[in-house]
This record gives C-alpha cells, sequence and structure tokens, in this order.
C-alpha cells in the first residue's frame, strides 16, 4: 500500500470535517496532490489552515473532480505521456458517520480506477465488496484498500498486554473528533526528539494509514475488539520502550463506547491522556447527550481501566482550533489541566512536551 | 427455525460447563431427546441436576454420539421407519472461550446431516463456513443454523432507546458464565405471572435460541454493538410494559467488557439487576484477574450506564449453585443483598419475586 503521489476526496467536508485527509497531510510521508471538495473546489489548501498547520502541511489545489486533479496533476509536472497519470492513489479522506460510501462520490472513485490509480479507504463500506469497483478494478489491474477490514484470525484477548516491557500509554476522549489521534501522533514525535524509542499502535482508519499497519478496531466483532488490541502491543510491545495506543470514540458515547471500552482493557495502559476539545459541550451527531463534568471522566476512565490494569490519567490534550487568540487558548489550556489536576497542553498549537513530561515522570518508560 | 425433537451435543461439558444446553432444556418449549456427552454418556440427564433443575426440566439418556442418540430415539417411540428420525435437529449445547468448533464434534455433526437432521450452532466459527458441511447440508437438504451469525444492516446506535414505552431492565454480571441470562428469564417469567407484558430482548446465542429471535451482541461489530440492542428495544419497546435485557461477559472481563458496554449503552436501561455466583472470586478462564468488590461493580456500572441514560442497580441475583445447603445459600444470598444495598435472590433456588418487586417499586412499568 505504498503510493508516491495522491489526490484527497473530501467532497463537502475540508478540512474541519475531514480528519483523515488532515491527518495523512499532516503526519503521513505520501505527496498530495490535489484535494477533491466540490464546495471549496478553486481555492487551495492553505486558505484553509491554521498557522501551525499550514506549517507543517504542504499546500496543494482544492478541485471538483478526480479528472480535474489528474490533468492538473499530469500538467505540472510533465508526467503525462510516461504512463503514469502524476497520481498513484485515490484516498477517500473522510468518514461520515456509519461509515457508509455516498453514491456522489462513485464518479471519482470510478474515474480514479479508470485512470489505473489504487483506491485506499477506511469505510465500513468496502469498496472490493462494490460490484461495479470490484469489476474495474480488476479489468484496470488496481488494488483496491479497504483498511478497516480486519485480517483474519483476530481471536479474543487473552489478558496478557500488561506483560509487555514497554510503558503503554492510551489517549483517550471525550467525545470523537477530539484529537486523540493527533495527540498520538504529537506524542510519539515528541518523544522520539528526546530519544525516547516510540511507537504509534493504530487503532482507526486514519492511523492505519498514516502507519501503514494496525488493526481497525470498530470494525472487528465485539468479542474480539480487546484482543485486537492486545495483539499490536504484544508485537510491538517489547520492541519498543513507550507505545501510545491511538484511542477511539469515548466512554459516554451512546454508539461507540465498546471501541473505546475494548481499546482500554485490550491495551491494558499504564497511564492515560484525555484528550478534549474546546468548546465541545455535547456529543457530537448526538447532541441530546451533554458531556459530562471532567471528573467524571477521569473516575470512568480511571476505575474502567483499572479493572484490568492499574492506571490514571497522566496529562490532558486540549484542541483548541475554534479559538483564535493564543492567550485565550492558553486560558482554556490551563482550564482542563486544573479540572485534570494534570499537566495539559494543545499538543498541535503548543506542542506535547508537557505530556511527554509527565508521561516521563509518572510511568517511565524503561 | 422450528424443531420439535433435538439432540443436544455437550462433550465432555454437561452439565456445569455447557450454559447453551442447560438453558434452552430449562426455557426452551424444544423436547430432547438426548445429551451428546463422551464423558458422562451412560447415566441420565437428572443424575446430574439440583433438585430444583430437576424439577423443571425433563429426564433424557446421555449417549456418546449422534447415531446412538438416533438409534435410541427411533427404538423409544416407534417413529423409525415413518420417513423421520425421531430428532430433526442436533444443537452444539457448548461455546468454548473464543468460540471455535472442536473437530471431535465433526463425526458427530457429520452424521446428524447425513441423518436428515438440521444443525444449530451459535459458535463463532459458522457451519455454513465450513466446506464439508455446507456441502452435506446441500446434499441432505438440510439447514445448517449459525444464531451467532448477525443479520445484514445492523447499524451505529442513535442513542434513542431511552425513548421507548417500556420499562427497560438490564441484567450485568461480575463475571461471564454467573447467570445473566438465567436471571433474565426468570424475571420475565415471574413479571408474567403478576400479569406484567413482559419481554426478553435475548443478546447472545443460548438467550436466542430459546426466543426464536435476537441479535448476537458479540459477534457484531463493535461500531454497531449498542446499534444493534438499540434496533431489538426500538423494536419491542413500545410493545410490551417491561422488557429485560439480556447482559454479557462483564465490565471489568479483560477480553468481553466492550459486549458489555454496548448493551448498557445500546438498551439504555433505567434499571440493573447485578447477578454474581457464589464462591466466584476471580475471572472465569483469566485467574489472573480477581473480581473486584461489590461496591466497584455498582459503582462502575451506575456511573458508565447513566452516563447515557439515568440508572441504578435496584436488585441482585446470586446463582448459589455450588452451596448444597440451603441456609447457607440464603446466607450467601444475603450477604450479597447487604453489599448492595438491595433486594436479592437466587432466582432459580428461591424465585425471582423479590428481583420483580424491586423493578416493579423502583421503575414502575407503565
Amino acid at each position: 500500500m505504498k503510493h508516491e503521489r495522491i489526490a484527497i476526496l473530501a467532497h463537502g467536508r475540508f478540512p474541519e470535517r475531514a480528519k483523515t485527509a488532515i491527518g495523512v497531510m499532516r503526519y503521513g510521508d505520501t505527496e498530495v496532490a490535489a484535494v477533491l471538495d466540490r464546495e471549496t473546489a478553486g481555492s487551495r489548501v492553505h486558505d484553509h489552515l491554521t498557522e501551525t498547520d499550514a506549517a507543517r502541511i504542504d499546500d496543494a489545489p482544492i478541485v471538483e473532480s478526480f479528472p480535474e486533479a489528474l490533468e492538473m496533476a499530469s500538467g505540472e509536472d510533465g508526467r503525462k505521456g510516461d504512463g503514469g497519470s502524476g497520481i498513484d492513489a485515490l484516498l477517500v479522506g473522510i468518514a461520515p458517520i456509519g461509515g457508509g460510501f455516498e453514491e456522489s462520490w462513485r464518479p471519482d472513485v470510478r474515474a480514479a480506477i479508470e485512470a489505473g490509480c489504487d483506491v485506499v479507504a477506511g469505510l465500513h463500506y468496502f469498496l472490493n465488496d462494490d460490484e461495479e469497483f470490484a469489476r474495474l478494478a480488476a479489468e484496470s489491474g488496481v488494488d483496491l484498500y479497504d483498511v478497516r477490514d480486519p485480517h483474519e484470525g483476530i481471536g479474543v484477548a487473552d489478558g496478557a498486554a500488561g506483560d509487555v516491557d514497554a510503558t503503554v500509554v492510551c489517549t483517550v476522549g471525550t467525545d470523537c473528533s477530539v484529537g486523540k489521534m493527533t495527540t498520538t501522533m504529537e506524542i510519539v514525535e515528541v518523544a522520539r526528539e528526546r530519544g525516547i524509542d516510540a511507537a504509534v499502535v493504530p487503532t482507526g482508519q486514519t492511523g492505519i494509514l498514516i502507519e501503514g499497519w494496525g488493526n481497525p478496531i470498530d470494525r472487528v466483532v465485539a468479542d474480539f475488539a480487546a484482543g485486537a488490541v492486545e495483539e499490536m502491543v504484544m508485537e510491538r510491545g517489547d520492541e519498543h520502550d513507550l507505545l501510545v495506543v491511538e484511542g477511539q470514540g469515548s466512554i459516554v458515547h451512546p454508539a461507540y463506547s465498546p471501541v473505546t471500552c475494548g481499546i482500554l482493557h485490550g491495551a491494558m495502559p499504564d497511564a492515560l491522556v484525555l484528550c478534549d476539545e474546546a468548546g465541545r459541550d455535547v456529543i457530537h451527531g448526538y447532541e441530546r447527550f451533554e458531556l459530562p463534568p471532567i471528573d467524571e471522566y477521569v473516575d470512568l476512565y480511571e476505575s474502567l481501566g483499572s479493572a484490568v490494569h492499574d492506571c490514571s490519567i497522566v496529562a490532558g490534550a486540549l484542541n483548541t482550533r475554534t479559538i483564535e487568540d493564543d492567550d485565550r487558548a492558553r486560558k482554556a489550556v490551563s482550564a482542563l489541566g486544573d479540572d485534570l489536576h494534570a499537566p495539559t497542553t494543545d499538543p498541535v498549537r503548543f506542542g506535547a512536551d508537557p505530556i511527554v513530561e509527565a508521561i516521563v515522570s509518572e510511568v517511565p518508560p524503561e
């Protein structure tokens, strides 16, 4: 699944609701030739990013359709006619609630396959199960990658993840899409800068797309959810000194809490980092459900986690993207820190150092 | 999936570790012609049951193999030669950890299919995916029922189960196999005797086999686990006054907690009944994990459940099958009641009345 130059489909959702797209652009090492978004077509990626993100993400044109992306990419670098098209894969960079495939994306996926490009998606709807796409892919000799399709052989957890040599940290959240994947990536980057042998354990489609391996826990049968996490921790836990397990959902989420619970018990973390978003006060997409106060999250995550393996929340990560002013963002960060009684930062805006320091001081990696 | 006279496979596990077999014999309305168990073959079902169970379960021979069961059944009632065999289905009545198929069962399943009997199983391993069984079944014109195979179309929860008219009660447990399914059945029986329009919401293979419908939550992908429960509660919640949702696993179980969590949040119960087994002090099959004190369970279940929908534990159910003496059993029941600060009983041994009374008084069905 190694591609050099991709287009990312994000119709109607770039950038706020395109977390896979943004994650891959921020942390992946694949060049992005274009973003497909009918609503913002004509503008460029940098027009929509905060300064912090613009500093880390390469600029790219936003276009209406895959054929347009192809034309632009082929024209730009003169690769047209050399048998390649300038783009070697289309990535579906958005994931609606429920993980379905939207029919309005079909012409772009079809065009990509017909142009000889692989298509990569992290949807619950598998491209390989789509009759038209499967047939076209076979005809064009391209691959369809459904990264949310778990591998065969995942089974029940043994309760053994606590035995690995590495310190295991898990990001947990107040809700979906508050920054658990981002925080996970930032912690590992900063830990590595400090000379700690750290690695990400990816549990969702974006993490898997960035890291190139991982089990999509939300798509594993519920009996095996903890086992799928344990398998990864056991596989990497003696190779590294610090594993940061990407959390999913939230323990108070009306739909996704089983995934959260499976990660918490399958990973058997030594420490947790609570991720929150400034201004979020109801569950995203489930507005009838108010977020409980922070101390309830602390109680829930620590007591549920510790029922299987002793753990505590050692740091907080606040996503302050909705706050423009830096001072106000710092105040929000410090308010979460007060509620948590633990070091807190916005890892994207202010760096993940306080989190890594808290981990090193509370649960030192060997 | 309606059968009149079945044989139940329970090799090496009858009766203690054959909870599906016992559940179907106790609560199902299908006649059991024989039990297959090589270890206890030659004895009879009643030789292995407590007095309480013997009063509710019909006696039957225990035999070595399906052909022997068939011979016995055909001989007994003279059905041999009328085109039928005296047995119309073989039920796999045991479910090892992991839900695998044991190869030592193959000759019996093969023999059943060849004799024109359906085969019903609740394993993670699907009989329909077994090449030999699928081929034989097609040849013999019989059906293989994998009740743990979820139906198509199960999706993400909407967080809507709290809206149904019925009072929703959920059984929750200190561990697997402590009596949640049994308690569920007993509550509904007693409630009906009292004129309450009550129904079971089955979430596991045994409950589904007894009730003839239901979603196997442990086999649904983790993202949809809560949704699969919600779907059932929504489907039946306006037809009855009391729904009792069969719990699964335990919130402190190293492998199965995601299933527990999905049921708790998908069902959005008004009240919980905590099920425990006398003398159980470590997780079954995971002996490194001690059961926490009862008050920790109360905190965990109530706080986790209430994060989505207000609920509390209103009663306890203690499985005292390991205690022979009635007085000692009563003392154990009363000790759990003290820990819970709630009415407690052994619903099989002493009746479920105290639980139903607690439900009626705390969360009266409309």
